[in-house]
């Protein structure tokens, strides 16, 4: 998916929204759990019932793995039925990989073809040509770990460095810059920091910027919105457990769209409102 | 596996080499394609070969995602071979991972229970609370990425921090040196970088350091033992081409012998003269 076709729905669907699909086989409703492949059922309805309010599904990658290779069949299942089912969606593999140039590579294929994502999280620890591999591929994407939500964050992504007097995560955004454009580049930003968007605007004006802080890790989506925000949004925001988990019953599907529709109401007004 | 343990493995074989399955299916020897899970096939040869003179198998994970949910399977079956087969084996699953805390905690669980590996390479950038899940299984590493052997590690690794005139790896090694202990915290350092391993020693003595850059990567295994070891050697050696790929014909696990050989009996040679 290019820059221009993502807000061209973003604007469409007045929305944007990524819903997370954080999906744990403990948390599954227990009447899925009859199902030949409960975790892909789940997804199969939340995807059935969110899609025309988001622009965005991030499975995370680590749910997945850590039921084997089933899990990696349910994932399978999970992109191939948004890119089937879904007209026009951005899907993003949170995946945070990252390894030596001919690794990294590997994980390209893994992502952008044999599961054909359209992007996928990277860390950049190991620098350029751990990233590069990932930017070869024609209308897919990086979304490079900048500044995120967690604690953690302020261990090394927060610590200042000599030349600059800039912190880590602002030399990672300049650095990173100039192996890309904003048509391959996006950065994860934690909303938990939403004043800081402003310092990183300054950086990166035009890359789209992934927001995973919103909901259950925290952070307002007005503040992300008024500080993050650019002339072609430049925001995807994303929800996780808020909306998948919203009911544990067979209500789940109707509540994560209720929920999503909260959120997507909200965005619309933020869109009127910031878009400039 | 307890750090004594995989020290008395180390003197009983004379050896300290990890031997990296990166397995590629389109380097895999042509006899070995007709076979019904040839990426197995070809890694059951190769750790039949060499486990006498190794004391650790390291798959990459990368090369088994690029197949999908059957890289999965073929991974499954790797690390149940090995834990069946070798008895004294130290497992390293070279993923690096890292999440926030309850994503990290579920590829722990992938890799740490559901696979059973004995450790796995996790990514510091998004700090302490990506790390500890995975230091909460007893008797199994995290291996972190400390100072890497490619060329993008100075893009941010050797990045000077403000605050002590350090390069950000030390900042690293010195932080997480205090979330855990040298029986549960392992530091991938690359040996093309053979000189920092005294700067490198004078922060962490006693951990154990996974050395990636020998062979095709380059980097020479004297200076790595020369300023690396430490009373309890204290290093594992990587090699994976060298040795997997020594042959592309019939005799490739006789060849990846051979070459396994030839780095062990050079590791009798530096234990003899280096281990204090």
């Amino acid at each position: 998916m290019t820059r221009e076709e993502l807000f061209s729905t973003i604007k469409k669907k007045k929305s944007f929204l990524c819903v997370g699909l954080d999906t744990d086989i403990t948390k599954v409703p227990k009447h899925l759990l009859k199902a030949n492949d409960p975790v892909f059922e789940f997804n199969k309805h939340i995807i059935d019932a969110t899609n025309d309010l988001c622009v965005s599904y991030k499975p995370n990658i680590a749910f997945y793995e850590t039921q084997g290779a089933q899990g990696w069949i349910s994932l399978e299942k999970t992109i191939n039925y948004i890119n089937k089912t879904c007209s026009s969606v951005f899907t993003i593999a949170d995946a945070k990989r990252g390894d030596i140039g001919n690794t990294s590579k590997m994980y390209a294929k893994a992502f952008l073809e044999t599961l054909n994502f359209d992007s996928i999280t990277v860390a950049p620890y190991m620098g350029e040509d751990s990233v590069t591999p990932f930017l070869e591929y024609k209308n897919k994407w990086v979304i490079l770990l900048a500044l995120t939500s967690n604690k953690g964050a302020e261990d090394f992504q927060t610590t200042a460095i000599s030349k600059g007097e800039k912190f880590l995560y602002q030399h990672v955004l300049e650095t990173s810059k100039k192996w890309s454009t904003p048509d391959n580049m996006m950065y994860v930003v934690g909303a938990t920091k939403a004043e800081m968007l402003t310092d990183i605007r300054k950086i990166v004006p035009d890359n789209f910027l992934l927001v995973p802080g919103v909901g259950a890790q925290g952070g307002s989506l007005h503040d992300v919105a008024k500080f993050g925000m650019n002339k072609q949004c430049g925001l995807l925001v994303n929800s996780s457990r808020g909306i998948i988990y919203a009911s544990s019953s067979e209500d789940f599907a109707e509540k994560a769209r209720e929920e999503a529709m909260k959120l997507q109401k909200e965005m619309e007004t933020l869109l009127e409102k910031y878009l400039r």
